[in-house]
């Protein structure tokens, strides 16, 4: 993770897998809210910042957004939701405000969207690369110069469309913020290790097992949970149908080939009582009007 | 269009539509050919020289690709289809061939096959521009700083779903190559005015409208051309329907609403003989292996 005085050249070096089906994100009109999801009003630092301090958006101009996703996607978990909601509302809240932002010298585009959303992640400590993932999306993301849209340089890894990412939802919420403050430098230099690890030979394979390594080495799983995962899928391991596991944020991330997938889902089922299955999305984020 | 020492850093600003379906390319095992075609074998200067001479390629270590796209879509009617196709070509070559790349000390990712493209694209003077284009994607695409994957930067403007495309084949192919001669410097400097005009208000109306000028003030589009087009297409101009026609290479294209799409092709069909409608293509290029 790189600070720079232009927060458009801020941002981390990673890697990251994206998941479909991607998240649909419409305009709602002027109403109260900034942000309505499955029928209830959320709130997001983000947004908020973006809208109010960047776009300096008069509070009666403001349109509101709704965010289609399944009810199992939460704000927070590590889904990277946030970072996708805030380019969303920046994109909507621009192009029906055209002539508002022209007049206040933005140029309305996806990358000027992402511009907003890249500095509002960066200036709220909630992200330092999800946004330019999930712009450019792709399966296997690697963002290989830090940096918004405009400077940073994300590239895609081949991966095969038999892999499928599954989930399970742990219960102890690790903000980002607190994640990154706690790091510090140190979080710094084993993802800067790790990632140069990666681009040795970059594949799917090789994501899995290193992302598993770094989750375990910063803390973010601890040893009883690598335990009690491995013990839980541990047939599934030894048939190397797993390619393995990791945990990011309040996620427990499962890469697994097709033919394990029901059984992989079971054994989260028995050991969470939930699981949720997701294949990778290939495509990029774009906009329609 | 700029040319430096390190291609990479070389190519245009510009700004283009992305055309859905998008072409599918496919390996087709190891063949005499390079590219297969609608079942017919294909020669494509960029392909040949981005297996050969950029990757080193021994002869029995190409793999043949096979080319799936609609049989009116020709390749070197301005429709982008060489640098799709090259893009394909190397991108398959790279991921089956992914040990011996390696050894060559080639990375194997989506930007590092565009990288192989974009060179070949301008060693061979064939494009310098549709490739970023195409692996961005996005409906309306504009290329804000020219170069080919990591140095160059597309952006992608807003634009309704409601928008097609309808081109026409007329009968005087002009090559990338020759047409890029014949300019020289003068189209170099028509070309950077109108990307200019545009970016003062980038909307797919204004690209329309200073596509039109562009291909007529560069003689692409003769002025009894143009005054042919604008009388078959006389009523929908006034109505508004129709945003704007312009000639790329062989090809007449007319950007309209929905709503004019069957006059238009009415039109074509009885002043050209045939037309082809096509929807934009928000989405990017992506390798599934």
């Amino acid at each position: 993770m790189v600070r720079k005085d232009n927060l458009l050249k801020s941002g981390s070096l990673g890697v990251g897998v994206t998941l479909a089906p991607p998240l649909i994100i419409e305009p709602l009109g002027s109403k109260k809210d900034y942000i309505v999801m499955g029928n209830k009003s959320v709130n997001l630092s983000t947004v908020t910042y973006a809208l109010e301090e960047i776009l300096k958006l008069p509070k009666d101009r403001v349109i509101t957004v709704r965010v289609k996703a399944k009810e199992y996607l939460k704000i927070g978990y590590g889904y990277g939701l946030s970072a996708a909601i805030t380019l969303g509302a920046a994109a909507i809240n621009m192009v029906l405000n055209k002539d508002l932002m022209v007049s206040k010298g933005f140029k309305v585009s996806l990358n000027e969207a992402g511009k907003v959303a890249h500095i509002s992640e960066i200036v709220n400590q909630t992200g330092y690369g999800d946004l330019m993932a999930e712009m450019h999306g792709g399966g296997l993301v690697v963002r290989v110069k830090e940096g918004g849209p405009g400077y940073g340089v994300v590239d895609k890894i081949p991966v095969s469309s038999s892999i499928k990412v599954i989930t399970a939802h742990l219960k102890r919420p690790k903000h980002t913020k607190v994640m990154l403050n706690e790091m510090g430098r140190r979080g710094i230099e084993l993802g800067l290790k790790y990632f140069n690890e990666f681009m040795k030979d970059p594949s799917i394979e090789t994501f899995s097992r290193l992302a598993h390594d770094f989750s375990l080495e910063t803390g973010l799983m601890t040893l009883e949970e690598d335990l009690k995962i491995k013990e839980s899928l541990r047939d599934l391991l030894s048939s190397s149908g797993v390619l393995g596991y990791f945990i990011k944020k309040s996620l427990l991330v499962v890469v697994a080939e097709e033919q394990v997938v029901n059984d992989v889902t079971y054994a989260l089922l028995k050991n969470f009582g939930h699981a949720y299955v997701f294949n990778l999305y290939f495509g990029s984020t774009y906009m329609v009007v």
